[in-house]
């Protein structure tokens, strides 16, 4: 590597890391965002047409921006190994391929959207958030596996007893799953209910065990999340106080046998001082 | 017990636990449970003969794989003791009965559904996860209880005042009872008050009453279990800090004492040493 | 006191506490209740008659049931310093009141009703729990306050402004109130803000930040009330470990003081012997 | 400052912090609220001449009550210090303001309404609360920007999609973000779902994803409030516990590390002490 590439490379560090630098992408983020929701309005076509103008803009600084900060990097797969640069190239890369047809124009609009995420990627605090989210997942894995089980059995029976009654609500499992969750949010689920215990007086039970075993299982997934992130926050504190006040104490305790030893050689010296007087 | 059979039970222990044979059964768990959902839509002869051939040959490997259970114990009984074991074999068993009369379809259906239960029993990390739940059913018991009253009570109290307005959701005890726990899920609850409303202009007190009520004993009943929870928790963590910092101090202060007994006689000694000293 | 009355005492104090007695008044507060709600159905002349029968039996079971245990105490005014002997006495000697014309016949059935909360006095885990619930209510007190506060706000600002646009539910202040407790419990507000918005357009800006502001304060008060109720529990806690370690190491600081004076002594001792060796 | 000047304010110091004083102010806030309410109902004129003679002499009040507590204090800027004191300056300030033209009485009645705030800032349990609540605003801010990020962007793609479907629902992302409060809030969100169902039928995952997401975001930032909150009130048990055990436990280090130093003293001196006498 030449030093002139080099040297170039330390101006590119240089402006990545540059706190106005930061500013001026935030800024146009939320100018992309700003661009994306302006197109929802109904707009003339001089203002379609800034609009459009800016957005070019906006693709061209942000391709100018990630191509900066792969320039900063020693290697270019160095900046592929963190996963936000990754989904920063994509977002990028994705919009400048050239879809103004008016049937795709729809597709191109919503791949422009996720422009907005990058705020979470150059936002520290939000970054740090969401790792906590994706953290998160995984404990609430089998519980949501559980909760699907249930779905699924409520869902089949559901649609077993009730099709008849309304198909659009119970057609198949998958009609019926949604139903349920509908139930579950407690969304004019007496309608429903109402509905079928016209046919089957009986119906009313089949909700009620539901709606208590789905709240019943949520509750318990919340208390169980909420109990697993105070053990880690316990164990840090107690990992942390271990080197303050369990710490003295394992101090102590050892020089409390050193200095027992000591004593019992005291003792045995001061016996035989003793017994030597009373023999002179 | 021959040498044969017992040759055979640990082919039969061997297979139990292998991972790949446990694999195949959660696959053809998960196969019974997509039959079941397939059963909910329309779908023409064929299909229905081909999911009836594959029901089946499900049945049949159930029961295959139940004996292979049984057979891989010491005694029958043996397999009896594990609940679990009890749930599979009731399933099996209660879906080898010929159920195929067209009215007795639905109810063959049902029984089938609960096979995906069987994925419970099968992957341990939910089976832990259900007997955490139940295991948090008797904290809940008293306040389900008190809950019960107050819905009792406020049902009584609804039917005499109300039935006459609306004889549909005020009829009886027990739909009275059915409709505050509509109210209690503020499931279009405004709309029962202001029928009421129109005949007792003070009935929004009842239901702002009962509304406060349910919350806040709610509340009480998710704050405690969270607590009793917690306390668990703690009493674990005493426990084991009991075995590392507390157990150190308990050790320190018996040696503080022995040296303190070590330290009196030495004294005595010393004071002896000074006194014939003082004589001499 | 003579010593019959105090014989007969002693009877009635072994009645009150026989398990068996207890466990018959419990099944008859049961009967009642399950009394009251057969009065909710439709029941024929015959039925009617035994119902009423019934009644009068528990009516006077109860009376008795109250005149033992006020005879089982020394004097009659002890009895009425437990809360829930009060609360017993009350419930037992209205529903001895004859109200029978039709006129007064809700009320009596009303009174009646109240019976059932005779459980929560009988069953000793109930009135633990009734006992916690009841001091948790101060704690909630002031938060309460403070909703009160911004629903009378809101309440006075929306009866100003939506009035006109319906009477029905923006007509006072206390029936805005009223209304703002249905869009707190998310019950069709945004049919009552659509209503609005079709005369002030930017109205959704009051029933949003009424919304986050009472769910802000809800939350704010969950965790108060969970904080408080955790930190009692810790102080607890504390006391108990208090006893427990921290009095160990009490112990131990208490004793390596004396320690600390009698070797002071001791070096003394030993120096002043050392010196004297010397000399000679 | 001339000595009357002096000695008039120490009478106002007085009365400020008279309790009876405290109570007719409190009482006065009260009336003046309670005025307010009355506004509300339609009431014959003279009642409303007795509202308004009222009004002016709360208004009269609030002055001579605020200049009372300016006079109190020894510049007129340390009253201004104090944000809660502003905030009772600009209230009664803004109601002397004479608007009494009819097109403005909306204006001043509204503005009249905020002297309930006033309760606020004399109890000081509400003041503690509120500055409770505002020191948990920061914690919650970027959570709220990341769920209006996610606001943002289903709102944009809302609206692309479902403009056509429903332009009252989803006519502009600011429309469309409105809307998905409302689902946010499971408020009639089938509906919602149902009618974009009619023309995609798969848009249930739309809505099914938003759900769980904000669902999701939620519950970690209360569980992450939560977290926060404890973690100060164990930092601050910590402190005070560290004055407590772990305080003793410093101290029995330090002490026992004297002692060690003294009996390595005695122990010397003993051993010339055992060796002068093996000499001699």
């Amino acid at each position: 590597m030449n030093d002139t590439a080099s040297n170039w490379r330390d101006h590119f560090i240089a402006l990545r890391s540059n706190k106005f630098f930061e500013m001026t992408v935030i800024a146009i983020i939320i100018l992309s965002a700003m661009l994306i929701g302006a197109t929802t309005y109904d707009i003339n076509p001089t203002g379609m047409a800034l609009l459009k103008g800016l957005d070019i803009a906006v693709t061209f600084f942000f391709l100018a921006e990630i191509l900066i900060r792969m320039a900063a990097e020693e290697r270019i797969r160095d900046f592929f190994k963190n996963a936000w640069n990754v989904f920063d190239f994509l977002i990028v890369t994705i919009s400048l391929i050239p879809i103004d047809e008016s049937e795709m124009v729809l597709l191109a609009r919503l791949l422009r959207i996720f422009r907005v995420l990058r705020l979470v990627s150059m936002i520290p605090e939000l970054r740090v958030l969401m790792n906590a989210l994706v953290i998160a997942i995984p404990r609430i894995g089998y519980v949501a596996l559980l909760m699907f089980i249930i779905f699924y059995i409520f869902g089949a029976v559901g649609s077993f007893l009730f099709e008849k009654i309304n198909p659009v609500l119970w057609g198949d499992i998958a009609i019926s799953m949604l139903t349920l969750f509908r139930v579950a949010t407690f969304e004019d689920w007496t309608d429903v209910m109402y509905e079928t215990m016209a046919v089957y007086p009986f119906s009313w039970i089949y909700y009620l065990i539901f709606i208590f075993l789905t709240a019943f299982v949520f509750l318990n997934m919340m208390i169980g999340v909420v109990l697993n992130v105070m053990n880690e926050e316990h164990e840090k504190m107690n990992v942390e106080q271990g080197e303050g006040e369990a710490g003295e104490v394992h101090w102590i305790k050892e020089h409390t046998e050193e200095m027992e030893q000591r004593m019992k050689r005291m003792e045995t010296l001061l016996q035989q001082i003793a017994e030597d007087k009373g023999k002179t």
